[in-house]
């Protein structure tokens, strides 16, 4: 009988997250009753937005839980089936978490169709894709030759917001851990200039990339990038609040940009928080926009791959230090 | 020929404003030119947003100067004109200054119109009321049966929103600056809950006031009260952003709420910054209803008035330490 092996959070972190959180375990293989489904994970996501359900009950993520197996969306291929809906063999997203095989009611599972890659349905089609759609688009609403800033513009979301902002017309600016980042992003992305936030020179340099100011502000990270953001805003610009990676990492998150609420009021600015879930029933035909996209070759979507289950815990460190460009997903099995 | 007397910016707060940053000085009477009037002050606003002015380029109100006379609103009384369109004895409102008397291109003068009490015209129908209004119905959408908060509810603006939300159908929490003034403010505005933000309990106060969350947050204050108001704000909320006053009376402004932009993603908060000006087109046809929730007793506007010029420094340093009710004004003439 195959091993199922999981990934267990092992311990909260009390700052940075560290691999050693985590443990990798060998448990008996789950087995479905009726109705349910027996799903080999063939790929499985590590998102930023599961950090900040380690840190606190503050979170749409829940409050933390140690001895259970890390969240994660995952593409799954049926092993065995008590459903008459699914048979062996078909592809599904399911919620697997970091682990080989997981049982799932068989009404929890969505069969991939389409001829978009698989991996795909984790990033681009999956929430990642959907959250940089009606973020930009609805709240953001870019008009074309405005300028868009996006903060972690390699990251899952980040990169595919700088492309749809880039498609609507839009001068597109973005951030980045580092200078080599920020080259590889200008140039794998198209983006019109990509600023490393960690240079001394920040807020000058954000300057420089944004001559016209800054129209609409899609915030991933909250913290400096977003305090910075604030003095570069135009009049009536709108900021879509979609996550706060700059404080996941942490336990003592920082105080708030010192322009809240001064320059929201004299810049007559507008900051929405959204949740991707919100949109739910909008998601088919924004899937099939970002599919038209994709195979008309306007969308370049990016699978940041990492090999091997057991490395999900490392990968996910490097991920919040800012390692990925695109959505990261660990390949689990062939 | 009489004295004019004015109060001049003598220098610039460096900490809290003081008093002695004024200073009383009698000048010669201006003249008119052609199509230009000669006012003489009947009141003049004492006004929580112009403190702003005194304090940095990063404010709607602009650069701070010294050696100037102090802006504000006022009702005055035309006692020469050159312009055919007014006459000696007309009330009009203009931006006088503290000052007895004005000259102004008879172009900027508003003629007061209507049976409402000419000071009315530098409160409810005037930038304050206004404010109120565009910012609560506008910005804040208030329904039926939903929690409105708003701090600084004895405020020239906050004592007419508390007025506007309860004419909604909402229950309306208000902050005031001591146990006392929230208790004067309960019973005459028919606020539903008044709490006092320097009470050390504030935050278990205002989540005993708001037992059903808030669903709409009027803020005019920034700092403290917005960050614990936050955490007490409903899914899809709205913060209408109307000023800082917490912030104005400071050479070092605090850093901004921890929970921005956190809590905005986590529940979906919508947070605008806002000016009156922005709705000039609109101020008529908002006067007009404003004043007829006066004439029907809907409305009760409160004006704080001190006597004499010369007061006018003291009254605006006691009314950024919270010692007014309603819109403050100096009366200067009869």
């Amino acid at each position: 009988m195959p091993e199922n092996r999981q990934v267990l959070i092992d311990s909260l972190p009390s700052g940075k997250l560290e691999a050693s959180n985590y443990k990798l375990v060998s448990s008996s293989m789950p087995e479905p009753a009726a109705n349910e489904v027996l799903c080999r994970t063939l790929w499985v996501t590590v998102a930023a937005g599961a950090r900040a359900g380690l840190q606190g009950s503050a979170s749409y993520a829940g409050a933390p839980k140690t001895g259970v197996v890390m969240n994660g969306a995952a593409v799954a291929r049926v092993e065995m089936s008590l459903s008459s809906d699914f048979e062996k063999g078909d592809l599904v997203v399911c919620n697997a978490g970091w682990q080989d095989y997981s049982v799932h009611d068989a009404a929890s599972l969505k069969k991939l169709e389409g001829s978009v890659a698989p991996v795909h349905h984790l990033g681009v089609l999956g929430t990642n894709g959907l959250t940089a759609y009606f973020g930009l688009l609805d709240i953001g609403k870019p008009q074309p030759g405005q300028t868009v800033m996006v903060s972690a513009s390699g990251g899952s979301v980040g990169h595919i917001v700088a492309q749809l902002a880039k498609l609507k017309g839009c001068r597109v600016v973005g951030t980045a851990s580092s200078d080599e980042k920020a080259r590889r992003l200008t140039q794998t992305l198209g983006i019109d200039a990509v600023v490393n936030y960690r240079s001394p020179d920040f807020r000058q340099l954000l300057k420089e990339a944004t001559p016209d100011g800054i129209d609409v502000y899609f915030d991933n990270t909250g913290g400096d990038i977003l305090g910075s953001a604030l003095f570069r805003m135009n009049e009536h610009g709108r900021i879509a609040c979609c996550g706060v990676v700059s404080q996941y990492d942490t336990s003592n998150p920082a105080p708030g940009p010192r322009g809240i609420p001064g320059l929201l009021v004299n810049k007559r600015i507008t900051m929405s928080g959204f949740l991707v879930f919100d949109f739910a029933e909008r998601y088919a035909q924004a899937r099939e926009q970002l599919s038209a996209w994709i195979q008309s070759g306007d969308l370049a979507p990016l699978v940041d791959e990492i090999d091997g289950l057991e490395n999900a815990p490392e990968a996910f460190v490097d991920m919040l230090a800012g390692g990925n460009i695109g959505t990261r997903v660990i390949k689990v099995a062939e």
